[in-house]
C-alpha cells in the first residue's frame, strides 16, 4: 500500500498512526499540500478533491478522506467496536472532528506556521480559536466521565481527534483549561506503537514562534 | 426513535428521508436551530455540541452527527454495502460532504435565507460560492461514469449529498454547468419513497430571491 501524505499535517498522520500501531507495511510519498504537489495533474487524476491523505493499493484502487481510510484499515480490529452502536458513536466523533473541530483547530494551526507573516488569512485567527475552544470544551466534557472516544477502547475516533489536538498550542489554542482532555491525551500517547507527529521544520516552527 | 430536526436544515433532511424510505416509524420534534432552539440548556444537555439533528432512542440513548445517523440507520440494509472497501468509499464521500461541500454549499443557502438581508456575514458570500462549485466539479467528475456515491446503488452517500445540492441555487450556486450531476439529483428523486426538502418559508423566500 502506498500512503501519500504531508508529514505535518495531522490528517496524514492519522493514517501513519494507526498503520504503525497495526502493523502494516506501507510506503509513504511525501507530497507537500502547501506548495502544490496535490494540484499536480497526475495527483488530481488519482484524486480530483485535491487533498492529503491518499491511499493507493497494489492494484491501483484508491481511498481519500483520512476519517475514511481510518474506518476502512480499522474494519475488523479492535481499532474500531464491532457493535453498530459503539461503531456509530466513533463515526459520530470522526464527523465532530471533521465539521467542528479540524476546521478550526488544523486551521488555526496551518496559518500561524504554513502561512505569511503577514497573511490575510490571519485576521481570521481570533474567530477560529474561539471555535477551537468550543470544540475542546465539548471534548473535555465527553471525557470527565469516559476514558476513549471511540467507545471502551482506544480505537480509530481517539486516533482522529488526537491529530490535531495535540498541537493545538501550534495555533495559539492553550490547552490549560482542558484537564481530562490533557490526560486523554497522554493516554493515546503511552498505547503501544504509537508516534508522534513529527515537530515542524524551523521555518514553520519561526512563524508559530511569532504568531502565537 | 425521536429525530430532533429542524426541518429547512439539509443535514436533519438527511435523515427523515432515510427512515422515510426504510419505512421506520419516528417522532419529529422541530428544533428551530436558527432561533437558539439547540443551545437551550435541556438540549446541551443531551448534545454539548449544540447543533441538530440529533436521535434519541426509546431507552434514551443518543446519537449526533446527521452522516454517522444514517451509517447507524443503514447498517444491514441496501443503502450501505457490507463490502468494506465499497463501504470506505462511501464515507469517503460523506467526509467529502461534511468537510468539502456543506461548509460552503449549506452554508452560503443559509446566509442567504436566514441571516437578515445586511448581515456582514452576507461579505463571504463570493468565496462561499466558489469553494461550492469546485465541490460540485468533484462530484460531477464522479458521475460522468458513476450513478451513484455509496457504489454500485442508491444509497446514504447520496443522500448525504443530495440534501444541499438539490438546494445549492438558494445560496447563489448554479447547477446549469453540471448535467451529469442535475440527471443524478433526479435519479435520487425518483427513488421509492423519496421526500423532498420542505420549501423556505415565506421569510426565508423572500431573502433568497433578493440574494440570488
Amino acid at each position: 500500500m502506498t500512503v501519500y501524505g504531508f508529514s505535518p499535517s495531522g490528517n496524514c498522520h492519522k493514517v501513519r498512526l494507526l498503520l504503525e500501531q497495526l502493523g502494516h507495511a506501507y510506503r509513504w510519498v511525501e507530497t507537500d499540500s502547501s506548495r502544490g504537489a496535490t494540484r499536480a495533474p497526475a495527483y488530481l487524476a488519482k484524486n480530483p478533491n485535491g487533498k492529503v491523505p491518499m491511499i493507493e493499493l497494489d492494484d491501483g484502487r484508491v481511498l481519500v478522506e483520512s476519517n475514511a481510510i481510518l474506518c476502512w484499515l480499522a474494519d475488523g480490529t479492535s481499532f474500531l467496536p464491532s457493535d453498530p452502536w459503539a461503531q456509530a458513536q466513533a463515526l459520530s466523533w470522526m464527523f465532530f472532528e471533521q465539521y467542528s473541530h479540524e476546521p478550526y483547530i488544523a486551521v488555526a494551526r496551518f496559518i500561524c506556521g504554513w502561512t505569511p507573516a503577514d497573511s490575510p488569512r490571519r485576521a481570521g485567527l481570533p474567530v477560529l480559536r474561539q471555535c477551537g475552544h468550543a470544540a475542546l470544551r465539548v471534548m473535555e466534557r465527553h471525557l470527565a466521565s469516559q476514558s476513549w472516544f471511540t467507545g471502551s477502547e482506544y480505537g480509530i475516533a481517539d486516533i482522529a481527534l488526537h491529530a490535531y489536538t495535540c498541537v493545538a498550542p501550534h495555533g495559539g489554542i492553550v490547552l490549560d483549561a482542558y484537564p481530562a482532555l490533557r490526560d486523554w491525551l497522554a493516554r493515546v500517547e503511552a498505547t503501544p506503537g504509537f508516534v508522534p507527529l513529527p515537530a515542524p521544520d524551523a521555518a514553520a516552527q519561526a512563524l508559530i514562534d511569532q504568531s502565537t
